[in-house]
C-alpha cells in the first residue's frame, strides 16, 4: 500500500497485500491437505528469491509446523501460487463489481434528477448539436455496465496440474475453494489476461467518465463540479477535481499493465516459463488494486457530482446562436 | 501491405487495405441510402487530413456522382467510419478463426501420430518430470481454442447514432449489413477493445507455440523441426525455423497494439473524442493483419512440424539418469 | 502509406517505403561490393517469408544480375538489413528535425506577436494565477527543443559483424555510407531503442502542444483556434481542430510503439534473436513515419495558430474576479 | 516493498518507500525555508486523496510543527513533489550504476578466465559459425555499458516554478540540494521520460544477459549454470536458474512501465496536467525499484556464473561436424 505514490490506495484495503497472499497460499495448502494447517510465524520475504517464488519457503515452514500432516504432496509451486492468486483476484473483482454497481446507481440518480436537461454536444472539442444529459449519462453507464458484464463473466479456475496431479485431486481442491475445475493452465495464461483485460476495461470506462467531468468542470464550461473539490497547497481558494484527476491517472497507466500480462502470456515456454510466469504476479496485484481504487473513486465522484443547469443552458444558448448565425 | 517490413504480410491479402476500407464505407452509405451508389474514381488520400477523417471527401464525391440520391443524410462521419471498420474487422476475424481451426486440426494430427510419446517436461528451462507429448499439444491447443472461443463470442455492432439518428433507421442499417443492432457506442469503445483483446490473445497463443517450437528445435534439443526451414544469406546449410521466428515477432508486438486501443478507449471525451477515436483506425488495421498472418503461419507451422522421437527419447533418458542419480 | 487509416500519412512521402528499403539494401550491398550494382526488377515480397527476411532473395537476385561481381561475401543478412534500416532512419530523423525547427520558428513568431499578453494559468483544469503567453509558449518550445536535441545526439551506426567481418571492412563500409563505425550491435539494440525513445519524445512534445490547443480552442475558452479548421460531414458550420486531433492521435499510439522496440531489445538471445530482431522493422517504420507526420502537422498547426487576445483577457478577468471574491 | 510478488525486492531497500518520499519532501521544504524543519509525527496516507497529492497535508503539518518559520511560501505542490521525486530518482540511479559497474567487473573476470574459449554461435536458434566467448561477453558488456552511459548522462533538475517563483530562489534551492538549476518543467516531462528510458534500457541489457544464460543453461546445452541454482518445492534435485528467471521477469515488464511515463508526458495540458502528472509517481517508483533489483541480480548472476568448457567444446564439435557434412 502506498497512498503517497498512489493517492487513494488505502481504499483497496488488504486486497493483494503480502499478508493476504500468504493467507491465500496457506488456504490452498490447507484445502489440499484436508486440514486447517497450523501457520507458524513466517518471514517469507528474504527467502523467496533463491527459489524465485514464495511457495518453497512457505512449504518448508508449514511442514515444520505441522508434523505428521501430508503437506503439499502432489502439488507444485505453480499450483499453489496460481490458485492463491486466483483467490485474491476473485476477491478484488468482487469489490470492483460492487463499486461499478454503486457508480451505476449514482448515475441513475443523476439521470432521474437531470436526464431531461438539454445540453450542447461536443465533437472534436467543438459544439455540435443539442442532446439531453441522459444521452451523456447513458454513454458513461454503458461503459461501466459493459465492464461489469465482462467481470461477471470471468471464471476463477483452480490450478492443479502437479507433477503427479490427478483429476480427483483437482476436483476436490476446486470444490473446497469454490473455484472452477478446469484443466491445468500452467502455460496457457488466458485466464490471467482475460481478467486483466476486463480490469483494464473497467479503468477505461472510469477514465471516460473522469475525462468528461474534468472537461465539463473547467470554469469556462462549468456544467458540473465535483462534490468536494480538493485544495491547493498555495491557493486555498481552489477547488480541484481531485477524484477525476486520480481516476484519470489510473486510466493512463492501466492499459500498460494489461499489456504486460499479454507480453507474459505470449512468452510462455516449456511446462513452466522462465520469467513470464513470474512477471504476472506484481503486475496483476497492481492492476487489481488500482482498478479497485479507481472504480471506488468513480462511484464517489458520481455520487457527489453537482450539475449546474444554468451553465448548461448558457452554453447551449451560445452554441445555438452560432449555429443560427451560420445557417 | 509490406512483406519487406513484415515478412508474410501478403497472407492477409486485401484485408484492411485502403481499397477495402473505401469499399466498406461505400457499402455503409449504400445500405443507408437504400440504393447501390455509383462510385466515382476516388482519391481520398490527399483530402482526408483537412477534416481528420476520410468520410468527408468520400461523401462529397458520392453526392456528386449520385445526383438525386439522398446520400449520408442523418449519419455522421463516425457512424460511417465505425461501421465500415466493423465490417473489415468481421472479415478479418473470420479468417483468423479459420486459421485457428486449421491449426487445431494440425494439432489433432500431431496428437494422433505422437501424442503417446513420453518426453521430459521442463520448468524454468530445467528438466522436470516425464509427460507425454499429448500434454504439450493440449497446452498449445487450449490456448488456440480459447482464443477462437473469444473471437467467436465477439459481437459486430452497427454504429448509427447520427446527429438525428432514430432507432428505426439504425435497425434497418444493421439488418442490411448483417450487424448487431446496438445503441450507439461513439465514446464507449469496449466493442473495439474487446476485439483487440481477443486478437492479442490469439497472437499470445500462437507465440506460445512458436516459442516452444523454437526451443525444441534447437540443435542440442532436436525434438522437433519446421517442415521447411528457411535459408541463410551467408550459410546455405542452415535451416532456420522461419515461421516460428515470424510468429514470435508478432507476439512481441501485438500486446502493445492492443494496449494502444485501450489507451484510446480510456481517453474518450465529449460526444466524439479529440484524437482517441482517430488513434484506433491504423492500430486496429495493423493488429488485425498481423493476427491473420500469425495464425496462418502457426497453422502452416503445425501442419508441417516434424517430430523426432529418437531425440525426444534420448533427452528423456538423459533426464531420467540425472534424476536417478540424485534420488 | 495509408492516408485513410492515418490521415496526413502522405506527408512522410517515400520514407520507409518498401521501395526505399530495397534501395537502401542495394546501397549497402553496392558500398560493400565497391561498385554500383545493377539492380534487376525485383519482387521481394513473396520470397521474404521463407527465410524470414528480405535480404536472402535480394542477394540471390543481385548475384544473378551482376555476374563477376563479388556480392555480399562476408556480410550477413543482419548486417545488410540493419545498416539499411539505419539509412532509412537517418533520413526520417533529418525530416523530423527540420519539422521541429519549423515548429520552433513558428513558436518564435507567436511569442513575438503575443508573448507579453497576460493570461490565466490553469492547474488540474481550474484557474490558478496569471502568467504571460510567453510562459506557455516556452513550455511548448522546451519540449520541442529537447526532442530535437535528443534526435541531434543520435549516432547512426553501420552494422557489419558478418560471419567473417574484419575491422578494415567495416570501417570502409561505414565511411562509404557516412555512418558511424562502431562494434557490431547484432544483439545490443540500444541504437534502435535510443532512436525510438527520441522519436516518441518528439511525439510527446507535439502531443502536449496539441492537447493545449484542443483545450484552448474549445468554444467556451476560445483563446486560440487552428488556422484552417476541418469541416464536418454533417454540420458544415463546424471548424474542427483537425491538425491537433491528428497529432494527439499519434501521441496516444507512439509510446506503445516505442515500448515494442524495448520489448524486442529485452528479448535478445544467441548471436541473432529468434523473432525479437524481426519485431523491430515494421515498428520502427511506423514510429518513424508517424513522427514525421506529427511533427509536420505540429509545425503547420503553430504556423497557422490564431490567438484571440480578447477572449484571453475575458477569461483572465473572470478568473481574477473569483480570486478577488475569495481573498 | 513486496518480496512475495517481486522476489528480490528487498535488494532495493528503502529506495522510493513512503518514508523516503516523505523525508525527501521535508528536505525540499527545509532547503527552501533555509532551516532544518521540525518534523512532526505524520500520517499523510489518509489525507493525500482529497487534494490528489501528499504535499498539501505535509505542508499543513509542517506549518503547525514549525511556528514562526516561513514554510512553503512561493512553492507549489508540484515544485516540492517533483523535486523530491528527483532526489529519490538520483539515489536509485546511483545504485543502479553501482550494480552495472559490478556486473561489468564480473564480466571482466569471466572474460579473463574464459574469453578465448571457442564456442558455436547461434542465430535464429540454429548453429552458425564459431566465435569466442569473448565475443558473447562483449555483446553483454556493451549493452550494460551503454545503459550505464545513458544513466550517467542524466541531469537531475530542481523543480521550482512556483506561482511566484523567481530565478534567485530557484538557483539557491538547486544549490542546496545539489540539483541542476533549470527552467521549470511542470508540463515538459522529458526529464522523467529520459530517466525512464534509461532505466528500461538497463533492464533490457540485463534481460539480454538473462535470456542467454537461461538458454545456455538448459541441460541439453549445458554451457553455463548459475552459481547457486534455486530449488523446487516438489523436486529437490532441481537447480533452477532463479536469478536469470527473475531478471527476465523484470525485463518483460519494464518496457510497459517506461511507456506509461511517455503516455503521461504526451498528455500534458494547461500549467499542470489533470492526471498525467499523477500517473508518473508510482510508475517511476516501481520502475526504479525493479531496475535496482534486476541490475543487482544480474551482477550476482555474472559474479557466480559457472562456465563449462567441456560442454561448450562438445557443442562446437557437433556443430562443426554438421557443417563439415554439408560442405
Amino acid at each position: 500500500m502506498s497512498d503517497l505514490f498512489r493517492p487513494g490506495d488505502h481504499r483497496a484495503g488488504e486486497l493483494f497485500t503480502d499478508a493476504a497472499f500468504t493467507a491465500a497460499m496457506v488456504a490452498v495448502e490447507s484445502a489440499w491437505a484436508g486440514v486447517d494447517l497450523h501457520v507458524p510465524d513466517l518471514d517469507l520475504a528474504s527467502a523467496t528469491e533463491s527459489g524465485a517464488n514464495p511457495v518453497i519457503p512457505l512449504v518448508r515452514a508449514l511442514k515444520e509446523a505441522n508434523p505428521g500432516v501430508d503437506v503439499h504432496t502432489g502439488l507444485t509451486s505453480q499450483d499453489v501460487l496460481d490458485t492463491a492468486l486466483v483467490l485474491l483476484l476473485r476477491e478484488a473483482v468482487t469489490v470492483v463489481r460492487e463499486n461499478l454497481d454503486r457508480a451505476g446507481a449514482a448515475l441513475g440518480s443523476l439521470d432521474d434528477a437531470h436526464g431531461r436537461t438539454p445540453a450542447i454536444a461536443r465533437t472534436l472539442t467543438q459544439w455540435a448539436l443539442p442532446i439531453t444529459l441522459s444521452e451523456r449519462f447513458t454513454a458513461w453507464g454503458t461503459g461501466l455496465a459493459e465492464a461489469a458484464h465482462d467481470l461477471a463473466a470471468l471464471v476463477f479456475p483452480v490450478q492443479a496440474g502437479g507433477p503427479v496431479g490427478t483429476l480427483a485431486d483437482r476436483r476436490g481442491l476446486a470444490a473446497r475453494l469454490g473455484l472452477a475445475d478446469v484443466a491445468s493452465w500452467h502455460t496457457n495464461r488466458r485466464p490471467v489476461t482475460r481478467a486483466g483485460d476486463a480490469l483494464v476495461a473497467a479503468c477505461d470506462a472510469c477514465g471516460h467518465v473522469a475525462r468528461d467531468v474534468l472537461t465539463l468542470s473547467r470554469p469556462e464550461l462549468g456544467e458540473v463540479s465535483e462534490g468536494s473539490g480538493g485544495g491547493s497547497s498555495s491557493m486555498p481558494h481552489k477547488a480541484n477535481p481531485a477524484l477525476s484527476t486520480l481516476v484519470r491517472s489510473t486510466a493512463l497507466v492501466a492499459p500498460h499493465l494489461g499489456a504486460a500480462l499479454h507480453s507474459a502470456a505470449a512468452d510462455q515456454v516449456d511446462e513452466r516459463a522462465d520469467g513470464a510466469w513470474h512477471a504476472e504476479w506484481d503486475t496483476l496485484r497492481l492492476l487489481a488494486r488500482r482498478t479497485v481504487v479507481a472504480t471506488a473513486q468513480t462511484a464517489d465522484l458520481l455520487a457527489g457530482l453537482r450539475v449546474h443547469p444554468e451553465r448548461i443552458a448558457a452554453n447551449l444558448a451560445a452554441a445555438e446562436q452560432i449555429r443560427g448565425g451560420t445557417a
